[in-house]
């Protein structure tokens, strides 16, 4: 490993555990029944636990979409053509793409990083270029990239971290864009959690029946030819990945090193999650997940990661689309415990 | 039934289907693959049949807080003494309590209405006085209310609707406060579905296994004692229901007759509800359900509307919350169609 993934690795520490005792000591204090606001008052000890502050700022919240192309969409895994990942880009950074649209109803901003379009763009402001190649290979003929590729997909998230950091930056969420990446995706989640191709492979943006067993195929050849080692998650991510999944895991081991609370989105984010928390396990203590994606992978990405997510809203768009939502839930969990009067300075009888 | 009831109920139209068939055609040339974001779509649709606008205006939205107070709090139903219930509205109005936050947290404002809570307040902005009397007789005894306070309740609710709108209302969510009013949505549960009444009764605010049977036990008797008419929602709420609950139904109809989209909250406004759809079977179309009540019989209320709820945030505080968080969620719902490019204007290539 170089430099800044294995010393990013190395910062990563412990929640807060006196901290998250304040929290929850403090939600009991406020005005309503202990624990009658659920999965909110979960959501606020996780995050006084991660940022070590019982009620940090919230006023700085990004959208980091990671693109990247894939060989492997020559095989026909995808109903979209590849030239829709710069398309989409494009669109990303004009504000038309329904992220642009989420992240606005909840007051983030979106960053677009190139981790490996198959496009050269001009240079834009909410764009970064940490571009690692023109694409991926095609994974079901052989590696879809080098390792020393796949550190530097990973290097690009945590550089991304660091760079809007500079901006403000309280609340993180990853998002992705790359035509074919639901099939690294499952082929990462069959090799990491050890289930069946056919098992964790769905349709992603409408591939029909007939095309669906082909995409099943393609997979169950990719993990043939290429034998991925579900002990070494940077084997698993240069044979068998995406370089935008790589920067997604960046995202999450950087948010983590930095502690900041990070919102995984979907089935392609959760591949991600998967191989951050391979390469350190304690990442999974700085990961909310945002909801259950339509893709059937995605429940055992959810499941292997013993996270629970905050939606099932029948979504399966990516971009970060779920996890922008969910922005604004960690924001509300984190204001309860900032603005809400307790029964002593409300004057309100406390139970019996 | 008296006039306001009546013209309200006569008022409610069907959703404008034609309005709904174009907002989903306007879904289908956005950039994403169609039906991807979902729940998201469908709000949208439903949101258009509602309000017979494609893109309707969201930017006033109200959690109308419905308050009365409860005879049955003396038999020991809840875990707080029933002063909590003119507390917690002074809570309300100094912004303090949870649905303050919330709603803050959201951009809508918070309105108070007394529909019958045991005590006078002093004139306030944001209060509401349009109380039928001081708190419900004793339901485990007799009839909670007169068929006539029945009925006023509930045009408490289509009042504070008029009310609101002179300020500009383009989104309503139900809310609700009364010490012991999980007892007469339990009852009005039990009796509106056919359910036994231990499987539509829950621990409210944190009752114990003792304290639960209970509850039952109480609730047991008041059906017996009263024997509503399921077939007549004005009997089953002037037996059985709280003044709150009539208000919520109000509140229901009045959204319905305007056509606004209303929101409902938790276990009290899904019995709410009940009155509401028992009243005008059309009412439910204009019904977002927000989320899955820790309630045990908010499930048999889903159920029995067929709606769907929006979240599962394992909550049971009531006053609004799950709703008010949810107001987030429908408004990027109907911001998707009013803001993503198409295929068209982003030069995005669609799939084959």
């Amino acid at each position: 490993m170089t430099s800044l993934l294995q010393s990013t690795i190395e910062r990563i520490g412990p929640l807060d555990r006196e901290m998250m005792a304040q929290a929850r000591a403090r939600q009991d204090t406020l005005t309503k029944p202990r624990g009658s606001l659920g999965r909110l008052e979960d959501l606020s000890v996780q995050v006084a636990g991660i940022t070590g502050q019982l009620i940090p700022p919230m006023d700085h919240k990004a959208v980091l979409v990671m693109a990247g192309d894939h060989g492997v969409a020559r095989e026909g895994v995808s109903a979209y053509p590849a030239e829709v990942t710069p398309q989409m880009v494009l669109n990303f950074l004009r504000g038309g793409a329904a992220i642009n649209v989420l992240a606005r109803q909840v007051g983030a901003r979106v960053v677009v990083v190139d981790v490996g379009v198959a496009f050269d763009f001009e240079p834009s402001p909410g764009l970064l270029n940490y571009k690692v190649a023109h694409g991926t290979q095609n994974l079901a003929a052989g590696p879809a990239m080098t390792r020393e590729q796949a550190i530097q997909s990973i290097e690009a998230g945590i550089r991304a971290v660091q760079h809007e950091m500079a901006h403000g930056l309280h609340l993180v969420a990853t998002g992705d864009m790359g035509i074919g990446n639901t099939t690294p995706s499952s082929a990462i989640t069959a090799a990491i959690t050890g289930r069946p191709v056919a098992a964790v492979t769905g349709r992603g943006t409408g591939l029909s029946d007939e095309q669906l067993a082909a995409k099943v195929g393609v997979i169950e050849r990719a993990l043939a030819v290429n034998r991925p080692d579900p002990a070494d998650p940077l084997d698993v991510l240069s044979k068998v990945g995406g370089f935008e999944i790589g920067g997604i895991a960046g995202v999450i081991l950087g948010a983590a090193a930095h502690r900041l609370p990070v919102i995984i989105d979907g089935f392609i984010s959760g591949a991600g999650a998967l191989i951050a928390a391979g390469l350190c396990p304690r990442a999974a203590d700085y990961m909310i997940a945002a909801h259950n994606s339509v893709e059937v992978g995605h429940r055992a990405i959810l499941s292997h990661l013993a996270v629970e997510p905050i939606f099932d809203l029948n979504m399966r768009l990516g971009e970060g689309t779920g996890a922008a939502l969910a922005m604004n839930v960690v924001e509300a969990a984190v204001r309860i415990l900032k603005e809400m009067a307790t029964f002593a300075s409300a004057g309100v009888s406390d139970r019996a």
